[in-house]
């Protein structure tokens, strides 16, 4: 997206601002508040698309028509990439995107979406709803001027589809593969040619052998774009993003002008979000592995020796950020909460699972 | 609790049931509709009364007023095990609890909680969530007029905590083990002599030797009663309850006689609860499990050879109840849904998860 499909925007970006200078109580008993929601997803795009319309959803339903979310997304108000500079500037009321979108403005956003060799989605609300996340993402937020809660979660992400088997970190060398983020930089460390490509390219791009894999989402969203077309060797896990947080986040001088009650509905409508969509991505990834695999799409997993060279090339990218005193803060502590929740996760539904699958044969 | 102090409760009962004639229109305009929440837990317990005041909480917070939910926690108005029949009646407008503690009203509600061999809590929300789950939840619920939602879980419960190491099922003839629900069932088909005592009794029994070992719930809750001070033998992973679901049942009148806004104000609280009760044990459990094996606990995994016993013997307990119809079609979708979730699941983020945790040596 340009710079002009965004300033094509100001007269409604301009609009929602001066709705936010009506007095609350107003607003509470009279017409809706109108809220604006501009995405970082295209519309209709299965499980990023139905975390945002969800997230909207959920508000105008339990505010009993006090609040009016109309969601606009990506491209139909302003481009993925130009929300936050949108809401931050109140141009528009909230965005509903993936937080790592935003490192540029600055890195410690990363860690709201997911991070390389960080937490599972269980892991991920642990610490942000118990281990204090969320208090770092609002402290953060507000440099920005913006009030965000996690509205969605996409589970662990595909570690992806190459062309053949990789049998150790030397075959990522020279390897042209697409993924974006710090999972991405990593890659640059292990002598791969990284490329960012959008995700309508990607098919065209792995079927003409401009690159030689990639990753994507999931099992879901992957099928839907038909990769087991083109290989059939399909890594599952992966080190990049072993959960993706999907973020709404209000202007706030909005939020702030929302009644206590209003404010609350938000809170609770973006909880109830993330929920459910982490469990539409977990129920709608397993039926589309098993369809995968029926198929003939080989699932496979990475070596121990690519998993350390990940190990290394992913620390060496934190290095780059470590002199940042937020984004150091955040680490430290995601990495605590991180250990503490992955230790009884481990031993607990982690060592269940296993012998479940084992006794029952699955 | 005995049937005497449900039979007290009759008067207010009545008025809530007299309160649900109240025309819709008016309750949402007017005087807030106030309802009053039993619950199957202590006022105050950690966890488990949480999640019921949590979700109390949202509804009063976000219904601006219009819904005032007032929690009577186990004992204070009705016992324990009699909420289920005080809010089918109508006595009370709803409960939260644990279903499985209602199998002798269909065993069909065990699944709502957790079963032997069944699904971890992530699997259990895809299931609940987008596999259907909720959708039989509630045709069950209507035969005993009540509309529920799940509002809280505890995650993996623990194996327990035993006097000495076991090293085969051998060890489990005629230990005396506290189990309650379907997996104590289980373990009477092992030669355990199972005792089923409430939680504040288990510390004593335990203490006296009058039982060799119990589970409870998890590591913090564990924590809180001291049975670290007893025995340091400690089984994180057990079959019994891979995940312990907690409900929020309304009086199905009661609901009904809702508003649409008032009733998605309900399902919206009850899905906020439930992920962040969620996140609460897996953070709390997470930190409390390094402070016992800093304490010296031992933190042990049962052999194959037990776990194999634990799945026949659990298969036992199905078989029970195979020829009723609502149990066998649950049975079926459940178990279907559980394979397509753990495949996704053990490939994706637990590959990850056993990778990362071998990287950085955690």
């Amino acid at each position: 997206m340009d710079r002009r499909s965004f300033l094509r925007t100001s007269a409604l970006g301009g609009g929602a601002a001066a709705a936010s200078s009506l007095a609350a109580p107003a607003v509470a008993q009279g017409a809706p508040r109108k809220l604006t929601m501009v995405t970082t997803w295209p519309r209709g795009f299965a499980g990023l698309a139905d975390a945002a319309d969800k997230t909207a959803e959920n508000i105008n339903a339990i505010s009993d028509g006090a609040l009016e979310v109309e969601v606009k997304h990506a491209g139909e108000l302003v481009g993925a990439f130009e929300v936050f500079d949108a809401v931050s500037s109140g141009q528009a009321d909230m965005y509903h995107g993936a937080d790592y979108y935003f490192i540029n403005q600055h890195p410690a956003f990363a860690f709201y979406t997911g991070v390389p060799f960080g937490m599972t989605a269980e892991e991920h609300n642990n610490w942000y709803y118990h281990g204090g996340g969320m208090e770092q993402h609002h402290s953060l937020g507000e440099i920005f001027n913006i009030k965000s809660f996690l509205a969605g979660n996409t589970g662990a992400q595909a570690g992806g589809w190459f062309r053949k088997e990789i049998n150790g970190p030397e075959d990522f060398q020279g390897l042209k593969f697409r993924m974006p983020g710090l999972g991405g930089k990593a890659l640059g460390y292990m002598g791969v040619s990284v490329q960012n490509l959008p995700g309508g390219e990607i098919y065209q791009a792995l079927s003409s052998g401009a690159i030689d894999g990639t990753e994507w989402v999931g099992p879901w969203s992957d099928e839907k774009i038909g990769f087991q077309e083109i290989t059939k060797f399909y890594y599952t896990a992966g080190f990049h993003e072993p959960a993706a947080g999907l973020s709404l986040a209000t202007n706030l001088e909005v939020f702030n002008d929302l009644t206590p009650t209003q404010q609350k509905q938000i809170e609770i409508a973006c909880g109830h979000a993330d929920h459910w969509n982490l469990a539409q991505y977990g129920m709608n990834n397993g039926a589309a592995l098993q369809r995968l695999s029926s198929a003939g799409v080989k699932i496979l997993e990475f070596p121990d020796s690519v998993w350390d060279a990940f190990g290394s090339a992913s620390q060496k990218v934190y290095e780059e950020f470590m002199g940042d005193d937020i984004f150091k803060e955040t680490y430290d502590n995601y990495m605590e909460k991180m250990k503490a929740s992955s230790g009884w996760i481990n031993r607990a539904s982690g060592a269940y699972a296993r012998q479940r699958d084992r006794v029952l044969g699955s």
